[in-house]
């Protein structure tokens, strides 16, 4: 029974008009459009043969029972972050809806093993600070207590505003429970990079989310007077920070898929007629392969010691997050380029920079993979994200096959 | 006669005392401490046989009439910036009252020719961003049409702030009467900078003030997720910022006495997960020969222009300021290099980079020098900027001689 892709489409366009507004879209967690969002979609699920219920991290459960217990879950998140696009993430989501609608008329309601959409909570983050909020809860990797603490801009904790959805931060671990059974995992989404455009192709399976060193580095100078402090008198911490933005360049393109970000940049006194004093810079590091990474932060950690010595500066490392890469399943990853094969006649296989929600799932041990569509120009996160819809239809046909593969795969393991 | 320089370092102390707090001194122009500091100068002036007025633009003069209406002009500040030095301006002001002391004593009240001393108003421009405030309404390169409207940080309006001193802005130019029969200008001021420090030398003779070249430099790239683009496919804006960041070193070290500075960097969207989209950064060059800072100024914006292709990002400048050079009377230069010599049997000849009042005497065609007394660690605009005693003494000693050796001039010119 072929896929109606198109239908898919027509649900995106349909959320987008409910939940975007002139600047995109508008379905941030925990906010009342992203309520209106899941409401909306509980009419669609109901038109299915399935049992429903939030689990106690605030993930929604569709569970279309089959002959065996063992799960193949489908699945990704409804919430965007404010001017999001239209895509990220709800592709995800109504791409499963539609592999279980057309899962559930192929079986007459009854697969041979159960069918699970989940729509991940919070998975961006973006109020909060705290993205893959859901998911983590269902990996068990979730940090309750940093958490609690956490509040939005108008100074609303998290905890209250879980509150007011009906979720209890104390509990979210009991979301653990819906791990039993579960089979795989897998999740399309907007690829949010410019690879597949560059090389022209429309799909790819994802070989796993890269790790993540996440720093803060501060270069210590001495402020002075523009005007009365010759060149060779100058401690500039500005130099040291302006050599090691160069240098990171130069460490990520020694390895293949590895990306270096200083994505921020301030400067004290930070006045044009002031020597910078203090120079503040963020740097993100990301590699699938774990020592790749670990080389790539102490190679940029050895040059900074350099470029501050050579500037007559110091220079101090604070870690603001970081979480080793995560590998999917080589089998899956095998199914997911057949399907995309199959469907159009290439195959590309690219690690994910962008953290998912199939990362937490394949942390928990669960075998994993997700598939990519194509993004136009590469942006996301913005109200212009796009996706052809040819490419889009190419993507439900891909993630439908995959997801056959898959059950055929737990029903022979 | 030989001039109490102890005096003078014990009226710094006192008005110390009495004009700052324990963040420095608080001597802002306009400010009831900046009137208090001289309420109490002007107790002192009236020990001396003089006139004593205030001009059209703030600022206060006395006067000692000689035999000939041509008159030598002593000056500088006590206006101070916020939490700032307690020798940067008023050492001038309070080595000129000495010396004009030690001429009326010498000359029984009647030398051969006119003595005027002069405190400047607002040269700082701390509160309303206009330095050289008084000084330029006597030069007559004041503006008051872009002056007028400038407000503080909490509001209030330049033109108001005057007013309850008693200055009116818009005949602010009447103080250009004061050139009538100027013969010549000297000023002694602290470096404010490391380089007598590091020659271990007290004092210098002042050849100009160094011409500025102040630009806002913006290179717009292409904001990205750090985690999805590519090294390849980025735009990065903070990259050619920091390419120029570098290569101003470079220019600025081609020449002797240059500076070129990068004091202020701005990152847009600023996020440890974005390729930096858009890049505001400052520069700031310094010299005292028109033809270098002009170059400097060409191979800057050449430069950037290739940095910003380079990373396939554009580039805009837009000057915020600039001043051209002021070189510094010949003759008097030559006569304060003698003074220094006969009070500490070594010379040193060197450029001004920051600004002073004597830049704007000296455009107004009046023959002008300035001297310069050591700092310690080149730090002004502090609380702990500081200069050695035994250096202060050496400092009013030979401005001394060089006020003598200017009387003599003006009268054999």
């Amino acid at each position: 029974m072929p896929i109606d892709a198109q239908a898919a489409i027509d649900l995106l366009k349909e959320l987008r008009a409910l939940t975007s507004d002139e600047n995109g879209a508008q379905r941030l967690a925990w906010s009342p459009t992203w309520l209106k969002a899941r409401a909306w979609f509980q009419t669609k699920l109901n038109q299915l043969p399935i049992e429903h219920h939030y689990d106690a991290g605030g993930n929604s459960w569709s569970t279309l029972r089959g002959d065996s217990d063992a799960a193949l879950i489908l699945g990704s998140h409804l919430d965007s972050v404010p001017n999001g696009g239209w895509l990220d993430g709800c592709l995800g989501v109504i791409g499963a809806f539609t592999v279980l609608r057309r899962i559930a008329d192929e079986y007459n309601g009854k697969p041979p093993i159960t069918i699970r959409l989940v729509d991940w909570a919070d998975e961006e983050g973006a109020r909060f600070g705290r993205s893959l909020f859901g998911s983590s809860a269902f990996a068990g990797t979730q940090t309750i207590d940093q958490d609690r603490v956490r509040i939005d801009a108008n100074g609303v904790r998290l905890e209250d505003a879980l509150a007011t959805c009906g979720v209890s931060i104390d509990f979210i671990g009991d979301a653990q429970r819906e791990r039993n059974h579960a089979a795989a995992y897998l999740e399309l989404h907007i690829e949010q990079g410019p690879v597949l455009e560059s090389l022209g192709l429309p799909l790819a399976a994802v070989l796993g989310t890269k790790g993540v060193e996440r720093h803060a580095i501060t270069f210590h100078g001495q402020e002075a007077h523009s005007g009365s402090t010759p060149m060779s008198k100058r401690h500039d911490a500005l130099a040291a920070a302006a050599k090691l933005a160069l240098e990171i360049r130069h460490i990520a393109m020694q390895y293949a898929d590895a990306v270096c970000t200083m994505g921020s940049v301030k400067t004290f006194p930070g006045i044009v007629t002031a020597v910078v004093g203090r120079c503040e810079t963020t740097l993100d590091q990301r590699d699938l392969d774990a020592e790749v990474l670990a080389a790539m932060f102490r190679e940029a950690q050895n040059k900074s010691v350099q470029f501050a010595q050579e500037e007559g500066c110091t220079v101090e490392w604070s870690r603001i997050w970081n979480i080793a890469p995560v590998p999917f399943h080589p089998e899956l990853i095998e199914l997911c380029g057949q399907a995309i094969r199959e469907t159009t006649g290439h195959s590309h296989r690219m690690p994910s920079g962008p953290l998912h929600d199939a990362a937490e799932v394949s942390r928990a041990g669960i075998p994993t993979v997700m598939l990519f569509v194509q993004s136009l120009q590469g942006i996301s996160h913005n109200k212009i994200e796009d996706t052809r819809e040819d490419h889009l239809k190419l993507a439900i046909t891909a993630f439908d096959k995959l997801a056959s593969k898959a059950i055929e795969w737990i029903r022979q393991s």
